[in-house]
């Protein structure tokens, strides 16, 4: 039976494959992990998982003030054998303001403990201010919350600030699923 | 596969049957409706549901500023057909001062339109000052939040303050299991 | 030199006299106190402190949520033996619903400790709704904020939620006319 | 008559002169301005204003949340002709992530309208973390909040988070001298 309600997620049966990540740096990668190491952090290596992946932009201020710390609370909430809680820095603006030295500071700062990726620019599109993740997952802003499936499947993505409730229910939905 | 995290439920083989309520009045009683009247607010009635229950005192601080908001969001989140949402006043001190009459204006004043129930003196305990349903389900006081199966099972009452993506979790996990 | 900006109080010379007070009775009102007493619980006993009268109705989701919170932290914030902070309940709807008893439990599990009056009935308005104290000062309706001054004279008096800085620096001026 | 209570004040006759400022690089100086331009933002410049020293990292998290919202209601409420807000970058940690270039944008999204100083370092101490006016002040981190009266006298610095009403409280205390 299908849940109904204000967390809907796209069809199993209808949701794409998620899109791969382009990274050029990650923070907070676990070493001498099996299950999550520095070279494993990708969407192929996270099978299996739940992930939520919470994208941001260091400066911006729902991300700091509402995004980062819902991140920060689901991945307290929930088993980390079972989901997955990754960040991106998606940088679309202010690109010198948001550096990966700035970056490494705030994540200290706010007590980011999750790994965190830096999405990569596009070697084919120099003068594009988006990343390459942002434009492939199609990301209106940030904060933006997306949510992939056991089976690596794209069941959600969001723009914005989310009732804790219903990314909690969304979440579980996708757990429950097996 | 079994969800993990903090919003563990008591897996279903485990579960008790939810205890029957004993209230001496409703309010918020939906007339005309076919899964939810006046006559049928009763967990039999209910089967099929997920039922929150959220138990409460009018005057207790906790209940005013996070539990019944907390109740409210649920209502909004997830849809009524799923999962009912249900109050009940289990007064177990300041008997006179919060009888029914100021309850059904607290009740408009703070919003509540999900149904409501006043949990019953228990007429063989006349000195008790703890009513009915309270007593059956244990609960250590107010707010509490007690979450029931689609079976009518027993499957989680928390006392306090609670995470809502840990609800949200917990009743979406119940409503998947069909 | 006048003080500016969004914490105006009417100027002294411009300002009435405060209207005095009809009660009908009081809750923690001082016992064996040389400067405040069940009895002297007037404006006139309380001529030479600034006077923050908080009007409330316990069933007000606004005055539970944010005024009464406000006047508890002005009686934490400033000198009692400069500020006098006194709680009027002004019921004008739902008065089955909010009579003594249970505005006691209510301040018992609000834990106020500062005098609150219950505004009187005008025995010669037999039919309104509105309690006398609050005609007399044309309040328009809960929370209401009035301010007080040493001489006592009427120098501010606001409907709804205020700025905790702007009441602060409103009483300050007031204390700082000496 | 001296206001008591948690919003003391050094007695102005105590106090001494407010250390000058040190600073690299200002941000949001008015222009066209008769009492304040780039070049007058100094202490001498501001005399006869009470003046509000906010003195923040852009990636301390106490900053973001609460001391830098609060020096933007103080600025709000008060008068500006009366009341100087000025914000100072005291950057003693994670230097090379909090540049001016990263402050810049920081200011931009979270919509700092006030005149904000980058506190320089010491060129007398080349090896020391901690800028020349934290020095001065003897600040212990961030948050901190300044108040210096119209005479240019330095009455209150307080480190951590401060409650609105006692902040109002004090600022309306100092204008109220005249």
């Amino acid at each position: 039976m299908q849940a109904a309600g204000r967390f809907d997620l796209t069809p199993a049966a209808a949701a794409p494959p998620a899109p791969a990540w382009s990274t050029s740096e990650w923070f907070n990668a676990p070493r001498n992990s099996t299950t999550l190491s520095a070279e494993a952090l990708s969407l192929e290596a996270l099978r299996g998982c739940v992930v939520v992946l919470h994208t941001f932009q260091m400066l911006c201020r729902g991300c700091v003030l509402h995004g980062l710390p819902q991140a920060q609370r689901i991945a307290a909430v929930f088993d980390g054998a079972d989901v997955a809680v990754i960040g991106l820095h998606t940088v679309f603006e202010h690109h010198a303001a948001m550096t990966p030295v700035s970056l490494a500071a705030f994540l200290h700062e706010n007590r980011v403990h999750f790994p965190v990726g830096v999405d990569a620019a596009d070697p084919a599109r120099p003068h594009d201010p988006i990343p390459q993740t942002m434009r492939r997952y199609a990301l209106r802003g940030t904060p933006s919350l997306v949510l992939i499936d056991r089976a690596g499947r794209l069941r959600r993505s969001t723009f914005g600030i989310e009732d804790d409730l219903a990314v909690g229910a969304a979440i579980a939905t996708l757990l429950a699923e097996g």
